[in-house]
């Protein structure tokens, strides 16, 4: 990937919790469509900027992993974006089939509390 | 707002961190533009339900804040989601002017760190 702007920042300007984790928000980037929100370290962050390969630091399980690594469902970044104040990634992706380890297409599908009429 | 399902389910079915918040990815329902990142309590999210505003939980601030109070931003929720395990709210909403404190229309609007070809 081409990195903008901030290439002699190692941080690439991205603020890390206590944890030393920064929340990723990762979409779609035609449709649009909220896919997952997942956590990075500086580490994964740094495996997604070179390998432009969606990857994340499992809290649960206290490893790497690189999305569709095993289901096949992977994700090829396209643009990496942070927030005004840097706590936070939003991941523009190439989505490879569901997102969702339930194989629905985003982790939000199956998950509607409440709405109403937007007009 | 009209809740669906889990009326009976006091937490609507959400997990809350060990500091009793969930992250809420805040989106534009028509564009599908991901506006910005916040956190509610509980108290955040049935304020959020039973008013339709946006609130949210400030952890730098200590207090409640209702979405464009101050600046007139406001969000008027349409629809709200959970994700697969429950930790984190997808809330589609009708942003008025910018969401971003910059003016900004989102949060992420400057902060681009790398891209590439989609195609």
């Amino acid at each position: 990937m081409t990195l903008i702007g901030e290439q002699l920042d190692p941080t690439l300007g991205v603020r890390f919790n206590e944890a030393g984790l920064v929340c990723a928000v990762v979409q779609q980037y035609d449709t649009r469509e909220v896919l997952m929100v997942a956590w990075m370290d500086a580490e994964a962050l740094r495996r997604t900027v070179t390998t432009g390969a969606g990857t994340y630091w499992s809290r649960s399980r206290q490893e790497y992993w690189v999305k569709g690594a095993t289901s096949g469902h992977t994700q090829r970044v396209v643009e990496l974006r942070r927030d005004c104040d840097g706590d936070t990634l939003l991941v523009l992706v190439d989505q490879t089939d569901g997102a969702c380890h339930t194989g629905d297409r985003t982790c939000f599908d199956a998950g509607l509390i409440a709405r109403r009429d937007p007009t």
